[in-house]
């Protein structure tokens, strides 16, 4: 009994059929007390058939309306966000059809506001005066995702994988006791499955480690939805909408580390191939040359990860390696050009085949050895580390991207997580 | 100069290419220094896949909501509305691609008030607080047809056809001088084209003609839609949008009856082949039996259209004959046997194959003959005529469907309608 929120993507409402089937998944928590939202995204495929009629037209359009100066991002979200429309109204007859009071319910019906950043809007305030009640007497809201109202009335988007986030932020505000999101994966693994085939799926993953994880480029789970969980400290749960009842496992947990009940330092080992490392050549050993590089990076709206600063050994100058996405590979190189004489350097390389690769756990904080054990395994394969870079409960160190699943591999074994480790002894 | 709103219809927006030769017919418009409004319905085939969708969901749903009660049209329409959102956008897009600054505008953001009867609302409010400034400062106003909004802040549609009566009604709120509607014929005929190859096309029709005409079948334009344009008496143009520039004629002008140039009597032969006869066989001869048969088809929802008592002459007992829509005829006569004993009547005998071939013209006040005219033309071809009805710019027949084609060319004929009138005195 309480107050639940399921989020549905766009494959678990591929077609009517699988439409059919979140409805049945609502009706047993209707039956088992709760009062639900549901939020879905548009139909797999929809959004894209409706961005490539956008695509069409303005050939120009870059759907962040970043290039664009947003000149048509208004018009791309009022088209692109019926996907999402039309899905609720489908999920919310499949659930009166199965005796089930339900009703949609659009951004600007909510109203869910957001800021006035078109086609990547950030959720300001929303509204629960009208959707609590109507759920309070038991109507299923079914809210369409990824869109909401701007303060001139114009519909917005969250950007893609915005569903997590409006769902993350409908359960914070209709104070829901959890937030289930159903995808086509049952949980969180401990690495990728692909590539460790005895990858295990996690039971329970703090927070913090879920948000490290999710940076890293484990795209089960949208950054900001994290983000929003944490600070409302809003327990998310991750699971599939594909097995057969009975065959569902519980997926995973998403919630505050007080509840993680495993006794495990590591928990799991990410990797990014979306990464390229910068060398500027023989700095000017001159003080605010590292804030110097990083304001050129920022002003070309950059984001520069790691950063390490080496001194040569032959003449005794500084080299300075940093890295980047790949995709701003080309614009970083243009903008350390065009400064090149501010910064003042010899030279620069670049290499777009590198893996950033990161183990990440909550348990760091109050072990010591991780950077050994990491740093041993690697070495026993013969893998070369350039850059390393630590965070609290996380330590990433960039490789040649040959070696990216001879790493993983190396430190899924090393740490131990293909064994279920020893449930943690709960506080008393 | 002045403000005008123009209509596309689903064929006229059916691709992009559509889209982007509407635009062009949009700036020219701009062009010529008006304010423009332009209202747009689905892509072709966007709606009948919508509603397909809902179809497959809810075998039983109607789409007018009467058998299902209207228990799934509310996400009906938030599903089926989402075509015209999406078109909107588009043609937005495509006039800012032109330099034209443009939005979409949605139901609910005019707002477009609607009463509550989903899928098939009637328009209440229309505010144009919002829209008229937008579009005096220059901005073309796309606006989504076929929605409003009701007062639960619900997406409501006006069911098929409804885009033409969207476009009048804001017209009207607009104060607009004119109304344009685009569509895939050039005009409004003196007869179906397909029947009649020398039919020719009128220049400009009364409103109480094109009722008549709308009414009998002819499609161009939706019922209240014209009844609208009357009311305020808002001239309408019915212009193809098919042609290319230079090749395109100005189309019919639908207006106020002073404005029609033409002296003419009959301007046009309709004919509706949804036509079902029904005659109750010796009805008891008593007062108010017409009424009780009246009441019992209202009762059922059926309208009646002609009616005719006769008198037999073997044993001077009374028949009624009377029509209704082909598609009611099963219900009228389900509900006939249930008021059987009420009424008091021996048989009942009925006719699918019929067809009500009309001539309209506001002409017949003050001409007499016409009736004459016309049963003379179908006497020469040898057509029987079963029921006739008349109203003060309308004389119905109803004949044996095999009939139709002939007769509808008889009186083409008969009524000179292939040839272009003179021109009438205009008032001093």
């Amino acid at each position: 009994m309480g107050r639940i929120v399921m989020k549905f993507g766009g494959t678990s409402v591929a077609d009517l059929d699988r439409i059919r089937a979140v409805s049945k998944l609502v009706a047993a928590e209707v039956a088992a007390g709760h009062e639900v939202a549901v939020v879905v995204s548009a139909m797999s495929g929809e959004t894209n058939r409706l961005v490539s009629l956008v695509d069409a037209l303005d050939k120009d359009m870059d759907p962040t309306g970043e290039k664009s100066g947003g000149a048509i991002a208004d018009e791309y979200d009022s088209i692109v966000s019926s996907g999402e429309q039309v899905t609720s109204g489908l999920l919310a007859i499949a659930l009166r059809r199965r005796g089930i009071p339900a009703r949609s319910w659009l951004g600007w019906q909510i109203p869910l506001k957001t800021d006035m950043a078109h086609s990547k809007a950030r959720i300001g305030e929303i509204e629960s005066s009208a959707i609590g009640p109507s759920m309070a007497q038991g109507t299923v809201a079914v809210v369409a995702g990824f869109q909401g109202i701007n303060k001139d009335d114009r519909i917005s988007t969250l950007g893609r994988g915005g569903s997590d986030t409006s769902a993350v932020a409908i359960a914070v505000a209709l104070k829901a006791d959890r937030c289930d999101i159903y995808t086509d994966v049952d949980g969180i693994y401990t690495t990728d499955p692909r590539i460790v085939p005895d990858a295990r799926r996690l039971n329970r993953i703090a927070f913090e480690e879920m948000l490290e994880l999710a940076s890293l480029g484990a795209k089960v789970l949208q950054v900001r939805s994290v983000e929003l969980a944490m600070n409302y400290n809003l327990p998310i749960r991750v699971l599939t909408s594909m097995a057969d009842e009975g065959q569902r496992n519980p997926g995973t947990l998403v919630c505050h580390e007080d509840l993680t009940m495993e006794e495990r330092v590591v928990s799991g080992v990410a990797y990014s191939r979306d990464e390229a490392q910068i060398t500027l050549l023989k700095l000017s050993d001159k003080p605010g040359m590292v804030a110097k590089v990083c304001k050129a990076m920022s002003d070309a709206g950059i984001i520069v990860d790691m950063i390490v600063q080496g001194i040569s050994r032959s003449d005794n100058s500084a080299n300075l390696t940093f890295t980047v996405g790949e995709r701003d590979l080309e614009m970083a190189l243009a903008a350390l050009d065009a400064a090149k004489q501010d910064i003042g350097f010899a030279g620069v390389k670049f290499d777009r085949d590198v893996t950033k690769v990161s183990v990440v756990g909550i348990g760091m904080r109050s072990h010591t050895g991780v950077a050994q054990t990491m740093f041993e395994a690697l070495a026993a394969k013969g893998i070369n580390i350039s850059v390393i870079a630590t965070s609290e409960i996380k330590i990433s160190v960039l490789i040649d991207s040959e070696y990216t699943e001879l790493a993983v591999r190396a430190l899924h074994s090393a740490f131990d997580l293909h064994t279920t480790p020893a449930p943690r002894v709960s506080a008393p």
